[in-house]
C-alpha cells in the first residue's frame, strides 16, 4: 500500500507522520522550528528533515518510498520555498509530488473530513477561516502581534500586563493579577516605595517584560485562566472572547455550510473563552438553529495528514479521518 | 551676570539655551537625537555638546563661563551618565555643576513657574505627572509603546491600523481611513483580489506595517485627525480622550492644586483631543468648579530653562518665567 509523507511545520515545534493510503498512521517524528519566515529557511529545512526521518524510522519494517507529501505551514509566501523542501525530502523517501498548505487549512481538516465549514485558531496568534471547497475562502485577523491577532495568548498576555502596569499607578482597578504576575517576573511584591514619581514595583516589572521579544508575553495568558475570582481578568477574557467571535463573524457565508473546527490553546484548554465564543456567534449557516458547535482539534497533524492524502487523489471520509486519528494518536 | 547652560534632550532632537539670572534667553542651539536610553551614550554626548556649543556660538558678546546646567531627559536611569555630560559639558564653558532632571518636570515648568501641579504629555508616548514642591510627586503611564501610552501618537497610529486591518477583512465597519492609509503606505487600493482567502491590500498592508520599527506607527496618527466626518477615526479619538483622562485623573490629588500643563502634539496641535480630555476630567483640585483649562507647552525647552536657574538658587517668579518664554522664542 502506498505510502504519504504529512508535516505540520510550526514556529516552536515540527511534527512529521507517515501515513498509508488507508489512513493508518505508521511512524511519527518530531524536531525543532519549521518555520522559514520565523527563523529561516536553513533552520526549517533541517527541521522538516529531521522529523521526517525520525517518523521513518518508526515506521514497522522501514521505511520506503514515500509517494506523495504535504506541509502545513504559516504565512503567504512560503510556496517560493517548495523546491528547497522537495529536495531535502528526497532524501529521507520522497518520490512523489510535495505540496504546501495553510496551517490554517490543517486545523481545519484535523477536526473533519468535510470539505466546507469554518476554522478558529487562538494559540500565540488568532484567526479565522472559512473554507470552501477544500480550499481558504475568507480569512479574518491572523494580523500578527502589532495589529490584530484579537484574543491570541500573546493578546491575552499582553492584556494582563497592562491591566497590572495601569492597577500599579492608579489608572486602573486593582487585581489579582498584580500578584500573580509580579511573581511571573521575579519582582519582589509591592513595598509602595517611589522614585521619580513611579513605584519601584512598576519601574521592575516594565524593564522585566521590555526585556522580552514582543511574542512572548504569550507566557502570561495562562494567568487570566487563573481561578481567582478576579472581575479584571474575567473582564479581559471576555473581551477575548467578543474579539474571536468577530473574528468568527466575519467569515461566515449563509451559503457556506459545514462544521466549525477549535484550534490553539486559548480554545482547546479550558472552556471559558470557547463557550463565550459559542454562545456570541449563535446558530451557524445551515444549522437548525441553537447555538454553535465546535469540534477541538489538538494541531495541524491530522490535517496534514488529510491533506497529503487527498492532494494525492486518496478521498478521505468520516471512516480515514477517524483512523489516521486514531492511529497517530497512538504514535505520540 | 551669571549665565546658565539648559538642554531639553528627546528621543528626535536636542535643544539647548544660553539664559542669564534674568531669565533672558541669549543663545540657542540645535542638533540630533540626545536620548542615551534608544540612541546610545555615545550619540547622546555628542547631541549635547553640539547643541550647547551652538547655543554658547549665538551668545552676543560670545561664549562665557556657565554657573550651571540642567539636562531634561526621559528615562529612569540616565543619572547614571551624569559625570559623562558633566565632562563632555565642561568642554563647551560648563564651570558649575550639572543637574539631570524628568523631562516631564520640564514640560511642567515650560507652561508655568509654580512648583505645584499636573502635566500631561501625549507626543509619541504618553504619560501623566503630578508635581509637588517642584518635584515629581506621582507618575501615570508613560508606560511605553507595548504596554501603554494610551492615546499617544503611537496608540492613535497603531489605532488607525488596525482598524483599517479590521475593516479590509470585515472585522470592522467601513472607514474613510482606509483609502488615507493605503495612500500612505503606497499600496494601490482595493481590488477585492484575495489570495489565500485574504485580500491583497490587506497582505501589503501588513507587509509594509511589520516592516517599520513599531514605534514609527506614530506617524499614522494624523490621519485620525483628518476632517473626514468618519465614524471610525471619530471613535478612536474619543478613546484617546478618554485613555489620557484616566492618566490624568490617576494622578489628580486634593491636596495638590496648581495648573494644569499639556504638551505634545496630540494635546497642542489641533484642539479636539484637548477638549475632550478636559471636559472628561472636570474641575481640578483646588479650583472653585466648572471645567479644567490647561495651558500648552510647545516643549520642555523653557522648563529646561526654569530648572536650571531654580537648581542654581535663583528663584523663578512670573516675570522671569515670562522672560524666559519670550526671550526664547525670538532665538528659535
Amino acid at each position: 500500500m502506498q505510502r504519504f509523507l504529512a508535516i505540520d511545520a510550526g514556529g516552536t515545534s515540527t511534527r512529521a507522520v507517515i501515513v498509508d493510503a488507508s489512513g493508518r498512521c505508521l511512524g511519527y517524528g518530531r524536531s525543532g522550528t519549521g518555520n522559514p519566515i520565523s527563523s529561516g529557511i536553513h533552520a526549517a529545512l533541517a527541521s522538516l528533515g529531521e522529523a521526517a526521518e525520525k517518523a521513518q524510522q518508526g515506521v514497522p519494517g522501514g521505511a520506503a518510498a514515500l509517494a506523495g507529501a504535504a506541509v502545513a505551514m504559516a504565512g503567504a509566501s512560503v510556496q517560493t520555498h517548495a523546491h528547497l523542501f522537495q529536495e531535502r525530502l528526497a532524501t529521507v523517501g520522497l518520490a512523489g509530488d510535495l505540496v504546501i498548505e495553510s496551517d490554517l487549512l490543517a486545523g481545519f481538516y484535523s477536526g473533519t473530513f468535510h470539505d466546507n465549514g469554518y476554522a478558529l485558531v487562538a494559540g500565540t496568534g488568532a484567526v479565522g477561516a472559512r473554507i470552501k471547497g477544500g480550499r481558504l475562502d475568507a480569512v479574518g485577523d491572523g494580523a500578527g502581534w502589532l495589529l490584530g491577532d484579537e484574543g491570541s495568548g500573546f493578546w491575552l498576555g499582553r492584556e494582563v500586563v497592562r491591566a497590572v502596569v495601569a492597577a500599579l499607578d492608579g489608572r486602573g482597578a486593582p487585581t489579582a493579577l498584580t500578584a500573580l504576575l509580579l511573581h511571573e517576573v521575579g519582582v519582589s511584591g509591592e513595598t509602595g516605595e517611589r522614585r521619580d514619581g513611579r513605584s519601584l514595583a512598576q519601574q521592575a516589572l516594565m524593564n522585566a517584560v521590555y526585556a522580552l521579544r514582543p511574542v512572548e508575553l504569550s507566557r502570561f495568558a495562562p494567568l487570566a485562566f487563573a481561578p481567582t475570582g478576579d472581575a479584571v481578568a474575567a473582564e479581559i477574557l471576555d473581551r477575548a472572547a467578543a474579539a474571536l467571535a468577530r473574528t468568527l463573524a466575519a467569515v461566515l457565508d449563509p451559503a457556506v455550510c459545514g462544521p466549525l473546527v477549535f484550534a490553539g490553546s486559548v480554545l482547546t484548554r479550558g472552556s471559558a473563552v470557547a463557550t463565550a465564543v459559542l454562545a456570541a456567534v449563535g446558530p451557524l449557516p445551515g444549522s437548525a438553529g441553537g447555538a454553535a458547535t465546535a469540534t477541538p482539534a489538538e494541531d495541524g497533524m491530522v490535517g496534514a495528514a488529510v491533506v497529503a492524502l487527498q492532494r494525492s487523489g486518496i478521498p478521505v471520509d468520516a471512516d480515514v479521518h477517524a483512523r489516521i486519528s486514531a492511529s497517530l494518536a497512538t504514535l505520540r
